[in-house]
């Protein structure tokens, strides 16, 4: 028998995966369960990006160019410049989602046994990707009690070795909903600077931010030029994940020349998701204004009712549509499949991503979980009742 | 200054790429450029795929199943059945084209360091995969003399060693045109049986043989179902290299559970190219009719055209819709740029892919060149007219 890799071994499995059977068995036993485990949000796609892929005219689909077309790229410079981020259509590459995007910039930048550092806790995938192209990834760990901001520039410090390379932040964070001030950045900045890292900020979120709070780019801070690669994607922006088109920006010309290699071989991007991403920069404002204050409304409703809840410590988030939860349990996993398994209110049960899996040190987040706010205010309601509920028979069960 | 990564450094390029200027320059000046060189087929993708992309009535662009819907990989399952292949839905993963199927089959069987073998010359895009893996591979030489067969068996196991992991083909071949007899097939199946190695076979032009030959997969060769790993794409066959669908099949349970976890890193395929992906299966049959007969007009133009020209040599292609062609001169891709630079006739010239490019072997190839018989016959006829001239020219020059 031929044997697989040590890599394919080693790379993570999602951290739900596991739950998903229990959560199928629930719904063939009749219980409705209500999702608080997925970033899917509910919000309709912008018609423009729908419209234009209905309106297609193509009859031979062929190959994009492998960077993404001239003018689909223009168009993304003049989105990035209303943002005060300026880049040329050269700067950037269009990919398949943001996970290409990641991919790109970890191949290019990192070979095998290079280090990366990430706050935990993080998007879990960083570590499939980390694991796929052989790279360690060095966790820096982030508080719940501070909110998850950044760590102190002096823990940083302790961790950078001749084999470190970047910095990797997701700004705002999945899955902690944290915005990074200025000021954060700027003390990165000075840091990968002082050490020659690069500093890859996966900014997809970059339109979800609250409170007034304004989103402050790595590609803003000047003299950043050579050490910023920015990962972005359309897939929440304009709630089209199913597209599968994202883009890797930097101004530091070896890492464009080298991602478009990795570019080449997969050869192009998506036509349709390209037609599609190209009209959806038609979007009004309006549609974002109509977005954000439904998030900012649903975060306030679950933020409210989780504080009701004994013994609950949740991080209010800033951005994105995520916040970590600390449960008064022990084994955030066990609760989990328990949740799917053993109780019901009224046919229902909620489903949850335990945090463990968004951590890299092993023990860390074992009494959290994640909480993807994508639901409808009063699904939350009733989800957080269930939460409620199931906590205390939980801890009376053991 | 940060610095790019070794294999970001050994990444090699498209052997097409730096000629791309010089076609640009020419088309600058006037000249009208023929294509010899891409495999982007003029062919039209079939109506009931664009239609279905038309007709799609998505409100919310979601995410899709990681390794594409049950219902997909059901009529997949349902189209490998009439080719006489036989899996099931669970033994098939959704790709973002045939590229990611190889990336995952790569990743999941193969760890730094490790050896793939390759017949050579091969598609070019399998060093980039087995660059970004970290992977060496290590070709052996098939030739033009033998129309491209499979080499000796013997040679295959002079290179069999403790690194070795896998056997690469493409069958039929791009750039070869060769497809491999079912006895060859089976050579190769006892080899990788007797030393537990994975067989890959890239079998994306599948539906495209000449000459009433049949193509014979490595699933159907019994025995074989855990080593074999098939590739597989909608691109060529439907025309429709845009889309970016393709799959990963394999009988192994092992490589698909590890495939699996490379797939969820990148969350899911593009939907609305999985829209057409699935309706392109109603395809009639006579539209592959109608492509094969084309194809066969047009191969058999040009060789007969080729044949023509003093001191060239050309592989006869029973497969696919490429052929390697040796030319009388030293360097192709010397020729491949003068061609673009300083050659015309009434304001005609061509473009060719040289064929080093497709070799790992230094030195190899050097004086061969591949064509994409995917223009129509005329401009066939002409393109070889061209390169007759051209050649007289050329070696009347040096």
């Amino acid at each position: 028998m031929p044997t697989i890799s040590n890599k394919g071994r080693h790379m993570p499995a999602s951290p739900i995966r596991k739950l998903v059977p229990y959560a199928e068995d629930a719904k063939k036993r009749g219980i409705h369960v209500i999702h608080l485990n997925i970033g899917q949000p509910d919000i309709k796609t912008p018609k423009v990006a729908l419209d234009a892929v209905r309106n297609h005219n193509i009859e031979v689909l062929a190959y994009s160019m492998t960077e993404g077309s001239e003018e689909y790229r223009e168009k993304i410079a003049g989105y990035y410049a209303q943002k005060d981020i300026h880049v040329t259509a050269k700067e950037i590459i269009v990919t398949t989602g943001g996970s290409e995007a990641l991919s790109f910039a970890m191949g290019s930048i990192m070979d095998a046994d290079d280090e990366i550092i990430i706050p935990e806790p993080f998007y879990a995938n960083y570590n499939g990707f980390a694991t796929a192209a052989g790279v360690k990834v060095v966790p820096i760990a982030s508080s719940i009690e501070a909110n998850f901001a950044l760590p102190p520039i002096s823990d940083f410090e302790k961790l950078i070795g001749p084999k470190t390379k970047a910095i990797l932040i997701c700004n705002p964070g999945n899955p902690t909903g944290y915005l990074y001030s200025k000021e954060e950045i700027q003390q990165l900045a000075a840091l990968v600077k002082k050490h020659d890292l690069f500093l890859i900020a996966d900014e997809v979120y970059r339109e979800f931010t609250y409170d007034n709070k304004q989103h402050y780019s790595i590609l803003q801070e000047e003299g950043l030029e050579a050490n910023a690669i920015v990962v972005d994607s359309v897939s929440k922006r304009y709630s089209m994940c199913g597209a599968r088109i994202g883009c890797l920006l930097s101004k530091n010309k070896d890492v464009i020349l080298t991602a478009m290699k990795f570019a080449q071989a997969r050869l192009s991007p998506p036509t349709f998701a390209q037609i599609a991403s190209e009209a959806a920069l038609e979007t009004p404002q309006s549609y974002f204004d109509d977005v954000i204050e439904e998030y900012v409304a649903r975060r306030d409703v679950l933020i409210t009712e989780l504080k009701k809840l004994p013994g609950v410590k949740v991080a209010v988030p800033q951005g994105a549509f995520y916040c970590v939860v600390e449960l008064p349990i022990e084994d955030a996993d066990d609760f989990a499949q328990w949740l799917l398994e053993k109780f019901e209110i009224d046919h229902s049960t909620v489903m949850v991503a335990p945090a463990a899996g968004f951590y890299a040190t092993p023990g860390l987040g074992k009494n959290q979980i994640r909480i993807a706010y994508v639901l409808e205010k009063n699904q939350l309601v009733k989800a957080v009742h269930i939460l409620g509920k199931a906590l205390k028979q939980y801890n009376s069960n053991s």
